[in-house]
């Protein structure tokens, strides 16, 4: 014998077959909403119009059910109109040679656009690539024909992004590492760091007075009361700089005391980092518009120990006080904060301990010298500024350690490759 | 005719009564935990024990339950243990007369320190204020006597509250607006503004370098690969601005433009505000160690149609400049993030506006002047700079606008008024 359906059930089964007419579900109870959801899914009325309905209810349960079924929301586009797909490129340095996973887990988010991958010249294996992707491969057959033997540059390990950085054509670069993959929010979807990133670069950033409620221009925020108008309209954004969930980007001394820490909050917001302040930018997850800053993104301060985890090096922590300077000094903005991505564990930091002690010693010589250094009037572009900053790392600190001698070396080795190279690059392998 | 209990329904009546067994209950299918919350709610077992043990689960529909239900959640004291009770003086100016709401709603926060409450002169209504508190209670009176009139100081409207900041004897002061009550933190759970306000304090501040992963001292979170270990010890804390939910502070024009417009995002961070950058610092949610800054915290610049909304005011901007400027010159710290309070709707935007552009246009003025001005060596203690600030106001602003000679006459004045009545101050109508 068969139990007739309740009288809520029948409800239920008249508002599936009446969902392209509701246009608010949110005065509905929970359980019923919950009921709803799935009784539309087993009807095959899941659409993308009927997916957002549900969403826009705000409700909990409803945003865990969508993660639970792994319902891929489509990702919304939030680039603004005016800059298109082909403006940007992503770069990716292999530093691991099997890239199916990583690229797999990127691809809703990716593969609308230009990938740059430049294979470590360290790794000798091949690269394993999906298909499915507009990319090209830059290996050290290509490192060699570019950029030839005249030069101090060493493009091995994470530095070999940087060789992306050089042949790309575009104006907006975004990088990430190839142990990153892409992060949730605090609601459970999926982060579309790309979009961010963008939406960072296109906003105007405030250097020179500090917002308590953080990126003025983002949905639903504004400029504080006191907040000086002459102010508001900001300045150009050069570098956005992304945050890691899971592993932090911690030094190795860090990472070996507290081994089980994770990075589990989610702080949704983008800072201006303040003109004259200066942060450790890790260059694990950025984006920057290479027309403005490109040259000051460089591969100088190696390491004579480094190795192949981020917490062995300390390339991008250089390039990154480097280019902040630079942009205090041409009245650039640099941002810090959203989009997050999900850092896998890999390396044992232990082991790490013992040529991370280097790093950490020279911060020591580094950040005072970033602090004071000025730049003259007479550097108008990227290029002319890293030359100064390099004169200046040459005669303050060259004679401290041999390792600013060569990296003051390298600044100015790049600033000439960037001018030859530049955008008379041609394609690999060609 | 009674239908036979299900299995289920028998096992959840036996979980119930076997509670005290249980430490774990997030295996627990959501509807399944619902149904046992609310069973052991009926069976009048929900201990403090067994609640932490609900929200030990994590899960939102038991959070929404309990907010729902209205269930108060014992806060649990974060304060560090150094820190005493009384050392602690919360200071609210009552702009409005009936203190029934605001009282009886900070109450599980509140009640267990000393308030001070300075009853804004203007005020003719008597003061409501429920039961169950200790508390003083400032009025004109009081202000007459003790400050005198030998003063160019005016305590009305929001500058009531500075009295309190004058007569404390605490060491630490946490000040709220009286139409500002408790948030909820994005679990939908009370937040303890006064614990975390403590922390803030308590903890160091690293303002000579930016940590891009926020407070490195907050749970959890760490320096960041790069951060020089030299600066990791930080500096003190002197002054811990918070944030609001709901109304957030702007000014009239953008009030008036956007007043559907409010703060609904919840940004799980507190930041230094880098040496040398300037911020706009509300004294809606603020606390400090009077110790310390409390003469820098000063009533001096008042508005010619000042009136009793905050956005018609600037005395706490033009003070929060020059706390920023005496803690930078002290090597002192300013946080600003957490904790939120929730702002209640009141007033129109659209009628102040007439008033507020004098301080709009005021802030032209004001933050090139607070971005240049630099206080010799000789300037130690926070009495010290202010009276070099007042010097330099004088000097450098007092012919463009009335305003300024007369802040800088009131700067001057508080100096002497905190160094007579200090902490020499007898309580209130004696």
């Amino acid at each position: 014998m068969r139990t007739p359906p309740s009288l809520l059930s029948l409800t239920i089964d008249s508002a599936v077959i009446n969902l392209s007419n509701i246009t608010d579900l949110s005065p509905l109870p929970d359980h019923i909403l919950i009921d709803l959801f799935l009784r539309t899914l087993r009807a095959g009325k899941l659409t993308e119009r009927v997916l957002k309905l549900f969403i826009a209810t705000g409700k909990d349960e409803v945003h865990s059910l969508i993660q639970a079924l792994n319902i891929q929301v489509i990702v919304t586009p939030v680039l603004p109109t005016k800059i298109k797909d082909d403006e940007i490129d992503i770069v990716i340095g292999a530093v691991s040679s099997d890239m199916t996973s990583f690229l797999n887990e990127w691809r809703p988010i990716f593969s609308r656009f230009h990938l740059i991958i430049v294979k470590d010249p360290d790794l000798k294996e091949e690269l394993k690539i999906p298909e499915g992707f507009n990319l090209d491969v830059y290996t050290k057959s290509d490192i060699d024909r570019v950029v030839g033997s005249s030069t101090s540059i060493l493009f091995s390990g994470y530095s070999c992004r940087y060789f992306g950085y050089l042949v790309s054509l575009k104006k907006y670069i975004i990088s990430v590492d190839d142990d990153c993959l892409p992060a949730r929010d605090n609601k459970g979807f999926l982060v579309d760091a790309v979009a961010q990133h963008i939406t960072n670069l296109t906003n105007p950033a405030t250097p020179f007075f500090f917002n308590t409620l953080y990126d003025p221009f983002s949905e639903g925020a504004d400029f504080v009361r006191g907040y000086p108008f002459s102010l508001r309209s900001g300045v150009k954004c050069a570098l956005s700089c992304g945050l890691w969930l899971n592993l932090a980007d911690h030094d190795a001394p860090t990472q070996a005391l507290k081994t089980r820490q994770r990075n589990s909050r989610y702080v949704d917001a983008v800072i201006t980092v303040p003109a004259r302040a200066l942060a450790p930018i890790s260059g694990i997850n950025i984006a920057f518009d290479r027309e403005v800053v490109g040259p000051a993104l460089v591969p100088a301060l190696r390491l004579a120990g480094e190795g192949k985890f981020r917490w062995e090096t300390m390339e991008d922590i250089w390039s990154g006080m480097c280019v902040k300077v630079v942009c205090d000094h041409l009245g650039l903005g640099v941002k810090s904060g959203l989009p997050y991505v999900w850092r896998t564990d890999r390396g044992d930091a232990i082991s790490s301990l013992k040529k991370e002690w280097e790093g950490v010693k020279l911060m020591e010589e580094v950040v005072p010298f970033f602090q004071s250094v000025r730049l003259p009037r007479t550097a108008t572009t990227a290029e002319d500024c890293v030359v100064e900053v390099a004169k200046a790392v040459k005669e303050q600190l060259g004679s401290t350690d041999p390792v600013f001698a060569r990296a003051a070396g390298a600044m100015l080795d790049w600033v000439k490759l960037w001018k030859s190279v530049g955008s008379s690059s041609s394609p690999p392998g060609v």
